[in-house]
Protein backbone atom coordinates (compact mmCIF):
# COMPACT_ATOMS: atom_id res chain seq x y z
CA UNK A 1 0.00 0.00 0.00
CA UNK A 2 1.52 3.50 -1.08
CA UNK A 3 0.21 7.11 -0.82
CA UNK A 4 1.11 9.38 -3.37
CA UNK A 5 0.63 13.36 -3.81
CA UNK A 6 0.14 14.44 -7.16
CA UNK A 7 -0.99 17.93 -8.49
CA UNK A 8 -1.37 19.83 -11.41
CA UNK A 9 -2.34 23.04 -12.56
CA UNK A 10 -4.85 24.58 -14.98
CA UNK A 11 -5.84 27.94 -16.32
CA UNK A 12 -9.25 29.33 -15.80
CA UNK A 13 -11.40 32.51 -17.13
CA UNK A 14 -13.71 34.91 -14.94
CA UNK A 15 -17.82 34.21 -15.75
CA UNK A 16 -18.04 30.72 -13.75
CA UNK A 17 -15.54 28.91 -15.84
CA UNK A 18 -16.17 24.60 -15.73
CA UNK A 19 -13.14 22.80 -16.76
CA UNK A 20 -12.91 18.92 -17.64
CA UNK A 21 -9.94 17.91 -15.75
CA UNK A 22 -10.55 14.01 -16.65
CA UNK A 23 -7.68 14.00 -18.74
CA UNK A 24 -5.06 15.62 -16.26
CA UNK A 25 -6.38 13.33 -13.36
CA UNK A 26 -6.10 10.13 -15.82
CA UNK A 27 -2.57 10.92 -16.50
CA UNK A 28 -1.76 11.58 -13.14
CA UNK A 29 -2.62 7.81 -12.22
CA UNK A 30 -0.96 6.43 -15.48
CA UNK A 31 2.08 8.64 -14.21
CA UNK A 32 1.50 6.77 -10.47
CA UNK A 33 2.36 3.11 -9.66
CA UNK A 34 -1.64 2.77 -8.21
CA UNK A 35 -3.49 0.07 -9.63
CA UNK A 36 -5.87 -0.54 -7.51
CA UNK A 37 -6.95 2.13 -4.90
CA UNK A 38 -8.66 5.81 -5.07
CA UNK A 39 -7.59 9.28 -6.32
CA UNK A 40 -9.02 11.83 -3.44
CA UNK A 41 -8.81 15.14 -6.16
CA UNK A 42 -8.69 18.63 -3.83
CA UNK A 43 -8.81 22.43 -4.39
CA UNK A 44 -6.94 25.15 -2.63
CA UNK A 45 -9.51 28.17 -1.89
CA UNK A 46 -12.21 29.14 -1.16
CA UNK A 47 -13.77 30.56 -4.55
CA UNK A 48 -13.57 26.97 -6.63
CA UNK A 49 -15.32 23.68 -6.49
CA UNK A 50 -15.41 19.95 -7.94
CA UNK A 51 -17.93 18.24 -9.08
CA UNK A 52 -18.46 15.69 -11.80
CA UNK A 53 -20.87 16.04 -14.99
CA UNK A 54 -21.23 14.94 -18.43
CA UNK A 55 -19.38 17.11 -20.36
CA UNK A 56 -21.29 18.50 -22.72
CA UNK A 57 -21.88 22.43 -23.51
CA UNK A 58 -25.99 22.10 -22.91
CA UNK A 59 -25.65 20.35 -19.43
CA UNK A 60 -22.54 22.75 -18.55
CA UNK A 61 -24.94 25.54 -19.55
CA UNK A 62 -27.55 24.54 -17.56
CA UNK A 63 -25.51 23.77 -14.66
CA UNK A 64 -24.01 27.28 -14.52
CA UNK A 65 -27.37 28.51 -14.49
CA UNK A 66 -28.75 26.64 -11.58
CA UNK A 67 -25.44 27.85 -9.61
CA UNK A 68 -26.48 31.38 -10.77
CA UNK A 69 -30.16 30.78 -9.33
CA UNK A 70 -28.56 29.82 -5.84
CA UNK A 71 -26.45 32.30 -5.27
CA UNK A 72 -27.11 35.00 -7.96
CA UNK A 73 -23.91 36.70 -9.00
CA UNK A 74 -26.08 40.47 -8.71
CA UNK A 75 -27.30 40.00 -5.07
CA UNK A 76 -26.26 41.94 -1.96
CA UNK A 77 -23.65 40.24 -0.46
CA UNK A 78 -22.06 41.07 3.40
CA UNK A 79 -18.60 39.78 2.17
CA UNK A 80 -18.42 42.50 -0.37
CA UNK A 81 -18.16 45.10 1.77
CA UNK A 82 -15.24 43.80 3.42
CA UNK A 83 -12.62 43.15 0.80
CA UNK A 84 -14.64 45.05 -2.26
CA UNK A 85 -13.28 42.77 -4.52
CA UNK A 86 -16.89 41.70 -5.80
CA UNK A 87 -16.69 38.06 -5.52
CA UNK A 88 -19.03 37.70 -2.43
CA UNK A 89 -21.00 35.18 -4.39
CA UNK A 90 -18.23 33.25 -5.06
CA UNK A 91 -17.51 32.06 -1.82
CA UNK A 92 -21.15 31.01 -1.06
CA UNK A 93 -20.79 28.93 -4.67
CA UNK A 94 -17.70 27.93 -3.75
CA UNK A 95 -18.99 26.53 -0.05
CA UNK A 96 -22.22 25.19 -1.06
CA UNK A 97 -20.48 22.70 -4.18
CA UNK A 98 -17.57 21.48 -2.11
CA UNK A 99 -13.57 21.56 -2.53
CA UNK A 100 -13.32 17.56 -2.35
CA UNK A 101 -14.00 14.58 -4.58
CA UNK A 102 -13.08 10.78 -4.28
CA UNK A 103 -13.35 8.44 -7.01
CA UNK A 104 -12.16 4.51 -6.88
CA UNK A 105 -9.18 3.64 -9.04
CA UNK A 106 -9.69 -0.28 -10.30
CA UNK A 107 -7.48 -2.15 -12.50
CA UNK A 108 -5.63 1.41 -13.72
CA UNK A 109 -9.11 2.78 -14.41
CA UNK A 110 -11.24 5.27 -12.50
CA UNK A 111 -14.57 4.01 -12.26
CA UNK A 112 -16.42 6.89 -13.58
CA UNK A 113 -20.05 6.86 -15.72
CA UNK A 114 -19.13 6.67 -19.83
CA UNK A 115 -20.80 10.08 -19.48
CA UNK A 116 -19.23 10.95 -16.38
CA UNK A 117 -16.59 13.82 -16.32
CA UNK A 118 -14.45 15.52 -13.71
CA UNK A 119 -14.77 18.78 -13.25
CA UNK A 120 -13.15 22.43 -11.81
CA UNK A 121 -15.47 24.79 -11.28
CA UNK A 122 -13.62 28.22 -11.07
CA UNK A 123 -16.41 30.83 -9.18
CA UNK A 124 -13.81 34.07 -8.88
CA UNK A 125 -14.64 36.94 -10.94
CA UNK A 126 -11.18 36.77 -12.43
CA UNK A 127 -8.63 34.36 -14.47
CA UNK A 128 -6.87 32.28 -12.07
CA UNK A 129 -4.50 29.32 -12.13
CA UNK A 130 -5.34 26.92 -9.86
CA UNK A 131 -3.50 24.03 -8.48
CA UNK A 132 -5.36 21.21 -8.06
CA UNK A 133 -4.19 17.70 -5.61
CA UNK A 134 -4.38 14.79 -6.89
CA UNK A 135 -3.91 12.57 -3.93
CA UNK A 136 -3.56 8.69 -4.84
CA UNK A 137 -3.78 5.49 -2.38
CA UNK A 138 -3.53 1.63 -3.24
CA UNK A 139 -1.81 -0.57 -4.42
CA UNK B 1 -3.15 -2.04 6.13
CA UNK B 2 -5.49 -3.39 3.20
CA UNK B 3 -7.48 -2.21 0.62
CA UNK B 4 -10.81 -3.51 -0.88
CA UNK B 5 -13.32 -2.88 -3.82
CA UNK B 6 -16.93 -4.27 -3.33
CA UNK B 7 -19.83 -3.31 -5.29
CA UNK B 8 -23.89 -3.96 -5.25
CA UNK B 9 -26.50 -3.06 -7.40
CA UNK B 10 -29.79 -1.18 -6.76
CA UNK B 11 -32.41 -1.15 -8.75
CA UNK B 12 -34.61 2.35 -9.11
CA UNK B 13 -37.75 3.58 -10.19
CA UNK B 14 -38.22 7.38 -12.29
CA UNK B 15 -39.05 10.65 -10.28
CA UNK B 16 -36.53 11.02 -8.35
CA UNK B 17 -36.00 7.76 -6.13
CA UNK B 18 -34.39 8.07 -3.03
CA UNK B 19 -33.05 4.44 -1.90
CA UNK B 20 -31.21 3.55 1.85
CA UNK B 21 -28.86 1.68 1.01
CA UNK B 22 -27.44 1.55 4.22
CA UNK B 23 -28.23 -1.96 4.73
CA UNK B 24 -26.30 -2.91 1.90
CA UNK B 25 -23.44 -1.02 2.79
CA UNK B 26 -23.61 -2.17 6.14
CA UNK B 27 -23.23 -5.93 4.65
CA UNK B 28 -19.84 -5.11 2.48
CA UNK B 29 -18.20 -4.25 5.68
CA UNK B 30 -19.20 -7.16 7.12
CA UNK B 31 -17.98 -9.40 4.38
CA UNK B 32 -14.67 -7.79 4.54
CA UNK B 33 -11.97 -7.75 6.63
CA UNK B 34 -12.04 -4.40 7.77
CA UNK B 35 -12.79 -3.37 11.38
CA UNK B 36 -11.01 0.33 11.48
CA UNK B 37 -10.61 2.43 8.50
CA UNK B 38 -13.38 4.12 6.53
CA UNK B 39 -15.86 3.24 3.37
CA UNK B 40 -15.34 5.60 0.40
CA UNK B 41 -18.77 5.41 -1.51
CA UNK B 42 -19.24 6.07 -5.47
CA UNK B 43 -21.85 6.22 -7.77
CA UNK B 44 -20.47 6.17 -11.60
CA UNK B 45 -22.79 7.90 -13.82
CA UNK B 46 -23.77 11.56 -14.39
CA UNK B 47 -27.80 11.31 -13.28
CA UNK B 48 -27.22 9.87 -9.62
CA UNK B 49 -25.69 11.12 -6.00
CA UNK B 50 -25.36 10.44 -2.64
CA UNK B 51 -25.95 11.67 0.72
CA UNK B 52 -27.12 10.94 4.05
CA UNK B 53 -30.32 12.12 5.69
CA UNK B 54 -32.76 10.49 8.25
CA UNK B 55 -34.66 7.90 6.11
CA UNK B 56 -37.83 9.14 7.38
CA UNK B 57 -40.75 9.59 4.70
CA UNK B 58 -41.52 12.89 5.02
CA UNK B 59 -37.46 14.07 5.16
CA UNK B 60 -37.33 12.06 1.96
CA UNK B 61 -40.61 14.31 0.63
CA UNK B 62 -39.29 17.52 1.44
CA UNK B 63 -35.44 16.52 0.47
CA UNK B 64 -36.83 16.18 -3.31
CA UNK B 65 -39.23 19.28 -2.81
CA UNK B 66 -35.75 20.93 -2.10
CA UNK B 67 -34.20 19.73 -4.97
CA UNK B 68 -37.42 20.50 -7.27
CA UNK B 69 -36.78 23.98 -6.21
CA UNK B 70 -33.19 24.26 -6.78
CA UNK B 71 -33.43 22.27 -10.67
CA UNK B 72 -37.06 21.97 -11.64
CA UNK B 73 -38.01 19.40 -13.79
CA UNK B 74 -40.02 21.60 -15.75
CA UNK B 75 -37.43 24.62 -16.70
CA UNK B 76 -36.09 24.97 -20.04
CA UNK B 77 -32.18 23.09 -20.21
CA UNK B 78 -30.29 23.01 -22.95
CA UNK B 79 -28.87 19.61 -22.70
CA UNK B 80 -32.10 18.15 -23.84
CA UNK B 81 -31.52 19.63 -27.17
CA UNK B 82 -28.57 17.73 -27.76
CA UNK B 83 -30.06 13.88 -26.75
CA UNK B 84 -33.72 14.35 -26.73
CA UNK B 85 -33.45 12.29 -23.68
CA UNK B 86 -35.16 15.10 -21.68
CA UNK B 87 -33.49 14.36 -18.54
CA UNK B 88 -31.20 18.05 -18.11
CA UNK B 89 -32.71 18.67 -14.67
CA UNK B 90 -31.20 15.21 -13.94
CA UNK B 91 -27.66 15.96 -14.50
CA UNK B 92 -27.93 19.08 -13.06
CA UNK B 93 -29.08 17.79 -9.49
CA UNK B 94 -26.33 15.26 -9.88
CA UNK B 95 -23.65 17.42 -10.28
CA UNK B 96 -25.15 19.57 -7.50
CA UNK B 97 -25.44 16.54 -5.23
CA UNK B 98 -22.35 14.92 -6.15
CA UNK B 99 -20.71 11.21 -6.51
CA UNK B 100 -19.02 10.47 -3.40
CA UNK B 101 -19.43 10.17 0.03
CA UNK B 102 -16.33 8.79 2.90
CA UNK B 103 -17.30 6.97 6.38
CA UNK B 104 -15.24 6.10 8.64
CA UNK B 105 -15.11 2.26 10.72
CA UNK B 106 -14.62 1.98 14.01
CA UNK B 107 -14.81 -1.62 15.46
CA UNK B 108 -16.67 -3.00 12.56
CA UNK B 109 -19.43 -0.39 12.67
CA UNK B 110 -19.70 2.86 10.46
CA UNK B 111 -19.87 6.34 12.72
CA UNK B 112 -23.20 7.20 11.55
CA UNK B 113 -25.71 8.83 13.59
CA UNK B 114 -28.88 6.99 15.05
CA UNK B 115 -30.74 9.01 13.12
CA UNK B 116 -28.52 9.15 9.81
CA UNK B 117 -28.90 6.63 6.61
CA UNK B 118 -27.09 6.61 3.69
CA UNK B 119 -29.09 7.20 0.97
CA UNK B 120 -28.43 7.12 -3.20
CA UNK B 121 -30.93 9.61 -5.25
CA UNK B 122 -31.48 8.87 -8.53
CA UNK B 123 -32.45 11.54 -10.60
CA UNK B 124 -32.73 9.66 -14.17
CA UNK B 125 -36.34 9.98 -15.31
CA UNK B 126 -36.73 6.16 -16.25
CA UNK B 127 -36.01 3.57 -14.29
CA UNK B 128 -32.06 1.98 -14.13
CA UNK B 129 -30.24 -0.71 -12.29
CA UNK B 130 -27.10 1.19 -10.52
CA UNK B 131 -24.07 -0.04 -9.25
CA UNK B 132 -22.12 1.66 -6.08
CA UNK B 133 -18.94 1.26 -5.50
CA UNK B 134 -17.89 0.59 -1.52
CA UNK B 135 -14.17 0.94 -1.69
CA UNK B 136 -12.98 -0.29 1.87
CA UNK B 137 -9.46 0.58 3.55
CA UNK B 138 -7.60 0.07 6.71
CA UNK B 139 -7.26 -2.78 9.31
CA UNK C 1 1.01 3.44 6.53
CA UNK C 2 -1.25 3.78 9.37
CA UNK C 3 -4.64 4.80 9.89
CA UNK C 4 -6.23 6.68 13.01
CA UNK C 5 -9.52 7.80 14.31
CA UNK C 6 -9.43 10.94 16.01
CA UNK C 7 -12.22 13.15 17.51
CA UNK C 8 -13.23 16.08 18.87
CA UNK C 9 -16.56 17.95 20.55
CA UNK C 10 -17.75 21.12 19.37
CA UNK C 11 -20.47 23.18 20.90
CA UNK C 12 -23.03 24.82 18.61
CA UNK C 13 -26.08 27.19 19.26
CA UNK C 14 -29.09 27.14 17.29
CA UNK C 15 -30.07 29.43 14.45
CA UNK C 16 -27.96 28.07 11.63
CA UNK C 17 -24.77 28.01 13.49
CA UNK C 18 -21.23 28.07 11.20
CA UNK C 19 -18.20 27.24 13.20
CA UNK C 20 -14.36 27.54 12.24
CA UNK C 21 -13.16 23.99 13.47
CA UNK C 22 -9.37 24.44 11.72
CA UNK C 23 -7.47 24.80 15.17
CA UNK C 24 -9.18 21.34 15.98
CA UNK C 25 -8.33 19.77 13.03
CA UNK C 26 -4.72 20.79 12.68
CA UNK C 27 -4.51 19.80 16.62
CA UNK C 28 -5.26 16.22 15.85
CA UNK C 29 -2.95 16.07 12.87
CA UNK C 30 -0.04 17.61 15.32
CA UNK C 31 -0.55 14.86 17.92
CA UNK C 32 -0.81 12.20 15.24
CA UNK C 33 1.82 10.24 13.48
CA UNK C 34 0.95 11.86 10.25
CA UNK C 35 3.25 13.66 7.69
CA UNK C 36 2.25 12.71 4.42
CA UNK C 37 -1.64 11.41 3.81
CA UNK C 38 -4.80 12.88 4.54
CA UNK C 39 -7.61 13.56 6.81
CA UNK C 40 -11.20 12.64 6.46
CA UNK C 41 -13.76 14.62 8.34
CA UNK C 42 -16.97 12.96 9.25
CA UNK C 43 -20.18 14.62 11.03
CA UNK C 44 -22.70 12.17 12.91
CA UNK C 45 -26.18 13.07 12.95
CA UNK C 46 -28.73 13.83 9.91
CA UNK C 47 -28.97 17.87 11.19
CA UNK C 48 -25.68 19.18 10.30
CA UNK C 49 -22.81 19.31 7.56
CA UNK C 50 -19.18 19.69 6.87
CA UNK C 51 -17.26 22.37 4.44
CA UNK C 52 -14.76 25.14 3.67
CA UNK C 53 -15.12 28.50 3.30
CA UNK C 54 -13.12 31.91 3.95
CA UNK C 55 -14.37 32.30 7.63
CA UNK C 56 -15.30 35.96 7.42
CA UNK C 57 -18.17 37.27 8.98
CA UNK C 58 -19.45 38.33 5.72
CA UNK C 59 -19.14 35.74 3.86
CA UNK C 60 -20.50 33.30 6.95
CA UNK C 61 -23.67 35.62 6.70
CA UNK C 62 -24.14 35.45 2.87
CA UNK C 63 -23.68 31.41 3.32
CA UNK C 64 -26.26 31.40 5.58
CA UNK C 65 -28.43 33.38 3.33
CA UNK C 66 -28.40 30.86 0.35
CA UNK C 67 -29.05 28.32 2.66
CA UNK C 68 -32.21 29.83 3.93
CA UNK C 69 -33.44 30.38 0.00
CA UNK C 70 -32.55 25.96 -0.65
CA UNK C 71 -34.62 25.59 2.70
CA UNK C 72 -36.29 28.22 3.93
CA UNK C 73 -36.95 27.76 7.70
CA UNK C 74 -40.44 29.10 7.74
CA UNK C 75 -41.69 26.81 4.58
CA UNK C 76 -44.16 23.43 5.13
CA UNK C 77 -42.00 20.40 6.15
CA UNK C 78 -43.68 16.88 5.89
CA UNK C 79 -40.89 15.43 8.27
CA UNK C 80 -42.54 18.02 11.38
CA UNK C 81 -45.59 16.32 11.07
CA UNK C 82 -43.88 13.01 12.29
CA UNK C 83 -41.97 14.19 15.45
CA UNK C 84 -43.02 17.68 15.77
CA UNK C 85 -39.43 19.03 16.93
CA UNK C 86 -39.75 21.67 13.53
CA UNK C 87 -36.23 21.12 12.22
CA UNK C 88 -37.74 19.63 9.07
CA UNK C 89 -35.56 22.58 7.23
CA UNK C 90 -32.39 20.98 9.25
CA UNK C 91 -32.49 17.75 7.63
CA UNK C 92 -32.54 18.94 4.22
CA UNK C 93 -29.97 21.28 4.51
CA UNK C 94 -28.09 19.27 5.68
CA UNK C 95 -28.45 16.45 3.29
CA UNK C 96 -27.81 19.49 0.64
CA UNK C 97 -24.75 20.15 2.08
CA UNK C 98 -23.29 16.34 3.21
CA UNK C 99 -21.36 15.19 6.43
CA UNK C 100 -18.11 14.42 5.17
CA UNK C 101 -14.64 15.93 3.66
CA UNK C 102 -11.32 14.87 2.64
CA UNK C 103 -8.78 16.94 2.69
CA UNK C 104 -4.95 15.99 1.69
CA UNK C 105 -1.74 16.33 4.11
CA UNK C 106 1.84 17.14 2.73
CA UNK C 107 4.57 17.69 4.82
CA UNK C 108 2.11 17.92 7.95
CA UNK C 109 0.42 20.50 6.99
CA UNK C 110 -2.93 20.42 5.39
CA UNK C 111 -3.45 21.64 1.72
CA UNK C 112 -5.84 24.01 2.40
CA UNK C 113 -5.93 27.65 0.52
CA UNK C 114 -5.07 30.57 2.65
CA UNK C 115 -8.19 32.41 2.81
CA UNK C 116 -10.07 28.76 3.36
CA UNK C 117 -11.02 26.81 6.51
CA UNK C 118 -12.82 24.04 7.41
CA UNK C 119 -16.76 24.92 8.85
CA UNK C 120 -18.96 22.73 10.66
CA UNK C 121 -22.54 23.99 10.20
CA UNK C 122 -25.08 23.08 12.64
CA UNK C 123 -28.56 23.48 11.10
CA UNK C 124 -30.82 22.08 14.25
CA UNK C 125 -33.39 24.13 15.94
CA UNK C 126 -31.28 23.77 19.43
CA UNK C 127 -27.84 24.01 21.00
CA UNK C 128 -25.92 20.51 20.57
CA UNK C 129 -22.64 19.60 21.08
CA UNK C 130 -21.56 17.93 18.21
CA UNK C 131 -18.74 14.79 17.84
CA UNK C 132 -16.25 15.45 14.80
CA UNK C 133 -14.52 12.27 13.77
CA UNK C 134 -10.83 13.38 12.01
CA UNK C 135 -9.71 10.36 10.04
CA UNK C 136 -5.85 10.18 9.44
CA UNK C 137 -4.42 8.16 6.84
CA UNK C 138 -0.84 8.01 5.33
CA UNK C 139 2.99 7.67 6.58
Amino acid sequence: MAIEAHHFLVKTTAQTDIVDITPQVTQEISRSSIQNGAVSLFIPGSTAALTTIEYESGAISDLREAIERMAPEGLYYEHNERWRDGNGYSHVRSALLGPSLHIPIIDGQMTLGTWQQIVLLDFDNRPRERRIIAQLIGE
